[in-house]
């Protein structure tokens, strides 16, 4: 068994942003070698997410503003406060995914055409991380 | 280590529907032979997911009418034109759940009493596919 | 290749409620001995979940009130009858996640800052389990 795990640094401008991480993936499990195998693309934060959607842009602005009006910033959240005011990003994350578990076959990342890995900010503007983690033979 | 890649193919009648695939993973579980592992059931597209879920098909109508009224098809998606008009079919896949990793245990995939792996299909009548990777050893 | 598998039973007074459960994961890594690895957190039922969010308390209170909003206890939900009324809890946990995977690196369970594990249970008051599977070398 062999393993790789990458942290990879990532600061939006927007507190709110959608960014499209796949070649970092993809980048990884080619350094691993590994032939067969699953990747785990896992943020080190609990105001961010990675899901898998599709390529086109214009469906980000949809995603974005969907999550608005189901999840508004503003509303009477109990964790927010002097300090900290991101309880809807806590909420985002846990109903649009947290983490993500993609498959590595024939020594590389098996996507179909239009999927996309992203990276999801709730709470931005200051520097984060995810992790990649690959691990097979 | 071992490894089985298993792709199946699955055509919707309808726009939306939800398909009992449990069977298809048992028996690529068994095919295996892998005794202690994890199986990653996938999607290759945007617009369809996987999850677990109860048994009982009336549920599988509350999620469906419940789905169509969180996510309408028709708003004003930006996503939506004169080619495609299925972010409505994003959107669900990413409340909903992508995809879903299982434990093996002791050569049989390891679910709760009334647990069912469903594919979630949210853009169909056309012919799609899902990859199950079972790994382990 | 190496696995632990352990179930741990729980039993929530309360219908609705969200537990923090990250020692027990941490125990479990702890006794696989695994240095590289993924662990497995995933509630054998169709009515809990497991996510990852914040340590803070009072989040935990906006995301049940923003569940019982989003999810209603009581709908006209057809699975819902004489011995059953739990449609809601199914419907919950597929929108707030089932189960997750964690990464292992360096023998500890890899957990951002404030990354706490959280069993949600929507339909408690009587005994349920679930299994932490840890896999790696």
């Amino acid at each position: 068994m062999k393993t790789l795990n990458k942290l990879f640094k990532i600061t939006t401008n927007k507190r709110y942003d959608i960014v499209n991480i796949t070649q970092n993936v993809k980048d990884a499990v080619a350094e691993s070698k590994i032939k067969e195998g699953f990747v785990l693309v896992y943020p080190m934060h609990t105001t961010s997410g990675v899901f898998i959607n599709d390529v086109d842009g214009s469906l980000l602005d949809d995603i974005i503003d969907f999550m608005e009006k189901l999840v508004p910033e503003d509303s009477d959240y109990r964790h927010n406060g002097p300090h900290e005011a991101n309880a809807d990003g806590h909420i985002r994350q846990m109903i649009a995914g947290h983490n993500t578990t993609l498959p590595i076959i024939d020594g590389r990342l098996f996507l179909g055409t239009w999927q996309t890995i992203y990276y999801a900010e709730y709470d931005g503007q200051r520097e984060k991380d995810y992790l990649v983690k690959v691990l097979g033979e």
